[in-house]
């Protein structure tokens, strides 16, 4: 006898803008002052509440309210909550000339995170099991957004990374003359010790010749990988680019659906990938691009919300780095992200793990349903 | 001595929900029973009023107003309306982290077309002479949204087309037996006549082998184009089935980004490219298109916005054929498209030659600002 059906009674959405402690920059997006916080908690007619969220470095974030709040909320309500790939996979068409990507990714996502939450919540297991369960922890990494630090600031940063127990930090390079970001690599690698991971990120700032040659001037420097040399689009310039220079290459972030992923597996020559649930289509889409690194023996990594992933890197057998990202959603929930001994180890909880504190959100909330 | 600047002072976004007249189906995205339109209203410091906007078959226009209203009006504010091209980009960049083509697209659209009708405005001629001047008149088709019709209102709607002087027309295909799709197909090629142009066009409703049997089903009825076939996303897919058909084929509705229409050209064999001004980033996009388009040999036609398009199809000396589309946001003009001897007739006046007619769209206003 199968259950009773999970029947979605009702959608509510959030929307917060959550102010950061300093502004933090890349060369890219330019200034962080804030970011937006998207949440969904669905309830269904067992009595479960699962909660789901995306979040953007601080535009476009009332636009995926509006999806979720105006456009996807009544497609939801009467449907079975269990039946978490059919929805992702109607959500994507329902709304396709408006989608394949970019902003419908996000919505699906906070959709998909929430059901994925009931679902570990019926099962009554943490989501590092459910969603694979290798392991509960996983190796991690410090990920700074700080071009705009200066280079004592740059080194005191990193300090503090450090005194929190990470043993691989990443910082964002891409100053308009690339020596400086040579001299800024020199001197976190002489700060951090020879044997710790040390990672660079361009946020697609280089063009390929800038890209190479600076690559190249780092090379003595042990650099894990470098991340979004030039812009995502361009699949076979970074091709090009890993042909002329001995450090691995790394992206994801930007990449919002599977074929856009299955495009840079097969024409990027990446070292590393780097999927975001909360822009990829949810754990979902994130499975199935780890499911694809795993086809294709590249080391899935992760870009942002680390006290979701957390638990789908560690629970993946052929996972790599978990970015700690700069923006901390995890300081707003119950269970801030642990590092043991430079390893971050999923929540023991069931459902996702990711459980928002209230107290904390609520001066931050700019619009509700 | 240089004029003096077009100063942005003020923008403008209204949101509207036009019921059409009857159902419309496609294979893929079901009923439509109305379109959105998203208007922007851009005035500048010497008294011009551009008027851009978007579209959509009913899905995610509330999310293209956020974006316009609640980001991008900020931003605009100051600038000089007469900087497209950097202010294009600068949109493109700033909102990157939520775009890379999908929603972001359509409110860039919206921009640009407005800075587009003031350029022209400004220059004292219309749309059709700015963009290239090949023609004021282009070659056309009315392009059916009729997969829900039966087989005896299909050809009285493909009449009604021939009454209103069309030479050629395209019909929906996607029915759950293929045979059906043939049937149809014969049906109307029998009615139009052995020298009338005749597309069809799948809604990306099929796999590599259905489209495959399905063109080769339908070659004796002498077909353009076969539009659609498959997911816009599967580039090599495309090849695969020109390799294996001798009906050339189409797509572009579905491509928001240059960098995809970069893919598209390179890798998918197409005979047409379709870019849609409303999702490519208005005009700047539109004629990013076109000209790659002419640079690799391929016709440049049109998706949707007929009322628009005819005047940047007519100034291309590489032209193929305009959609006249089944949702008629040219009804709501004040000059509503002309059709003399089966070719469409951009209009004359300074601007984009579209301008709303207020009486008309009002009672469809659901938010502005």
């Amino acid at each position: 006898m199968t259950k009773e059906a999970n029947k979605i009674e009702s959608v509510k959405v959030e929307y917060y803008q959550v102010p950061l402690a300093e502004v933090l920059s890349d060369a890219k997006h330019g200034d962080h002052t804030h970011f937006e916080l998207i949440l969904t908690r669905i309830k269904t007619s067992n009595g479960i509440e699962g909660v789901g969220y995306t979040y953007t470095g601080g535009k476009g974030g009332r636009a995926i309210y509006s999806l979720l709040n105006d456009e996807m909320k009544p497609l939801l309500i009467g449907k079975d909550a269990s039946d978490i790939m059919a929805i992702w996979d109607e959500l994507q068409w329902h709304f396709h000339y408006v989608g394949r990507g970019g902003l419908l990714s996000f919505a699906i996502s906070a959709v998909d995170i929430a059901l994925w939450d009931i679902k570990c919540k019926n099962l009554g297991l943490p989501l590092w099991k459910v969603a694979g369960g290798a392991s509960n922890q996983v190796n991690c990494y410090a990920g700074g957004i700080d071009l705009n630090f200066d280079h004592q600031k740059l080194l005191s940063n990193i300090q503090t990374y450090l005194d929190r127990g990470f043993e691989a930090v990443k910082i964002k390079v891409g100053k308009s003359d690339y020596k400086e970001d040579v001299r800024r690599v020199e001197a976190v690698r002489e700060l951090i010790g020879p044997d710790r991971i040390f990672m660079v990120d361009a946020n697609y700032s280089m063009t390929k010749e800038q890209a190479i040659r600076f690559a190249n001037a780092i090379a003595h420097c042990d650099i894990k990988w470098f991340e979004e040399p030039t812009i995502p689009d361009d699949y076979l310039g970074y091709a090009d680019i890993a042909d002329a220079i001995d450090i691995p290459l790394a992206m994801g972030e930007n990449l919002h659906t599977i074929h856009e992923f299955t495009y840079a597996i097969s024409q990027s020559k990446l070292g590393f990938l780097q999927p975001d649930a909360s822009n990829i289509g949810g754990i979902t889409g994130f499975l199935m691009v780890a499911q694809l690194a795993y086809a294709n023996n590249i080391p899935v990594c992760s870009h942002g919300m680390h006290e979701l992933h957390v638990s789908l890197l560690a629970s993946q057998p052929h996972s790599g780095y978990l970015e700690v990202h700069s923006f901390p959603i995890d300081e707003y929930t119950t269970t801030p992200l642990k590092i043991i001994n430079g390893k971050a180890v999923a929540p023991d909880i069931p459902g996702t793990g990711v459980v928002f504190d209230d107290a904390l959100l609520t001066p931050h909330l700019k619009m509700s349903s």
